[in-house]
């Protein structure tokens, strides 16, 4: 094992470089090192890269990793187990997971209660610790999820991102036969129209301004796509609900016009689930939730028995990562062919995941 | 039965006159007619008085009940079943009553799935249709909950509230041993405070500005009592919860800033009740959501089985109107007793009833 690696370094604002850095040295106590196989690009990291830092830390050290500035990204990831550290006893040398990345204190109030995801100190790897576009990265064993036979590697790197839209929908409760507005349809929105899908919804409405994202929408599953800049969607969902609108909706945007509108597409007494990140404020009227019934449901990340969740789903086919994946690239291209792409051609890719190669 | 009665009357904003009205005529098929003793004077009475129409339709017929314009107010009354319409079943002559005010349809998708509270037309007695500020009013006979021995006729007439409470605290799911921050101390806030203590709330915090309100929440079951215009109140409640936030909150104000305010005194995965009525947007960023797990959830109102329940905590003292009533005034007194009391002396005032006389 060579001393150094390859890895994409984040410094600043549209400053991501794929540069020589230090291999991660032997894992300590509890955790172990992974070698990296494929890792996606998240919007989280592509925000990172034209609007950072968001969630980097740079002021201070984050409370939990100590991290601060600089950091390697990527977090959606699949590898093999190279080197376990002391007492690790789930996984061993040579298994091959996709892990969680959501490391966290194990100590708050939400991580005893088990939403380790909503953790007081919560650290993503590869935002606030070193991640996986690189060779090596380490992280907690507890972790680890072991990637079953018949789910291929490049899939494996999706489980991360499914796992969001996947909880979302668990978030949502019983979805059996309902009408479901998905609002967005990249890789989160896709991975929540599957969910929606698999967990029995009714009819699926999908708002989506990309004819190539649309497409996608169909491919997964959309009974019907509306674009919002050529319609009224509340009037249109209204009218495809006999004028009362949806039983739940799913926001995967993050736009500060869009979480309004999440509440506004439902009928009385349906719920909203909020899975965007938002930078803005949005202009809100909580009457819409008094006056009604209605509810908000926030909902970040997963915890690993999602992972479990979204692997069963994949194996049997209701959930599928191959229509998400719109690229394949060496690490050494991240920047043109994965941050610069994106940018440059939003509408036509989803998922662009990455290898840093042997 | 004279042809005639007395009845407070809005015409429009500060602008309600007790006038001589014909009585209601005998109520249609499923319909009852009631003898009024006690009606409070309700928050939103109160608001359409000072700044109406709010609720009142005054540019169209109500869509239920075709209801345009000037209205007799009043719908948190007891009173006497002295006719009864074609098919009434439920009630008879002679029972004494405290009606739930949710007129509603029967037939849209809210009604259809028993949360008639928030049906597609809900009609409100007393905005949406003439009320109890009157000697007799018309209402529907499914309404009527007929009062148990033990509730006198002035704690009947606090049910109606009490039961928007009541309903505020199950829509919250369990709140067994949880941290309940709660919102406002008037009438909504101390019913749902002292439904919360009969649920099995921890410790109970209130955020309340009047000194007079703040005794009533002490009183009431509160544990701590916070001034917001006096400290930080997202950082008194995190001091009082080892840094993490209160498990569940209640908005019972409806002002632009306490509805993100709720959510802000929340742990992660905590859940925020929100029960006001809001005139205006609030500037509110759904990532204090989709980054934490929190639940923001609706409530409107009450059904007939929380009037049950009300019942049953009022007859076993887990709940208590006494507390709550600071005034009793005659008919002809409402505008300058009732309204403009309410006003001018708004600290000091919780719940001021309201009876026709004989």
């Amino acid at each position: 094992m060579s001393e150094t690696m390859r890895a994409a370094v984040w410094h600043g604002k549209q400053d991501v470089r794929v540069e020589t850095v230090p291999v991660p040295p032997s894992p300590s106590a509890g955790w172990v090192k992974i070698k990296v196989d494929w890792c996606g690009i998240c919007g989280s990291d592509l925000h990172e890269f034209v609007a950072g830092p968001v969630f980097i830390p740079t002021d201070a050290p984050h409370p939990l990793t100590g991290k601060q500035g600089s950091v390697i990204l990527g977090h959606e990831f699949t590898g093999t187990v190279v080197e376990v550290g002391e007492g690790v006893t789930n996984v061993s040398v040579g298994d091959f997971v996709a892990p969680d990345a959501c490391q966290h204190c194990g100590e708050c109030i939400t991580c005893r209660a088990g939403r380790y995801n909503v953790c007081e100190k919560l650290a993503f790897t590869g935002l606030h610790n070193d991640g996986a576009f690189a060779k090596y990265v380490n992280i907690p064993s507890e972790l680890c999820y072991i990637l079953p036979n018949g789910i291929s590697s490049e899939a494996g790197a999706l489980i991360e991102p499914l796992a969001t839209g996947y909880k979302a929908v668990r978030e949502a409760g019983s979805i059996l036969g309902e009408t479901v507005v998905i609002i967005g349809a990249g890789t989160i929105g896709l991975g929540t129209l599957m969910a929606a899908r698999a967990a029995g919804a009714g009819m699926i409405i999908v708002l989506e301004m990309s004819t190539v994202r649309a497409a996608k929408a169909k491919e997964c599953g959309a009974d019907v796509v509306l674009n919002p800049n050529e319609c009224d969607p509340v009037a249109e969902i209204k009218a495809l609900t006999q004028g009362s609108g949806a039983d739940v909706s799913f926001e995967c945007v993050g736009n500060k016009f869009t979480g309004p509108l999440a509440v506004d597409v439902l009928r009385n007494a349906g719920r909203a689930i909020i899975v965007g990140i938002f930078e803005e404020s949005s202009s809100f009227n909580f009457f819409s939730l008094s006056g009604t019934d209605k509810r908000v449901i926030g909902t970040l990340a997963y915890t690993l028995s999602d992972f479990q969740g979204v692997s069963t789903l994949l194996a049997n086919g209701q959930l599928k990562a191959e229509p998400m994946i719109t690229g394949r690239i060496h690490l050494e291209d991240i920047v043109e062919k994965g941050f610069w792409e994106l940018i440059n051609n939003k509408d036509e890719n989803i998922k662009i995941i990455v290898s840093p190669g042997d």
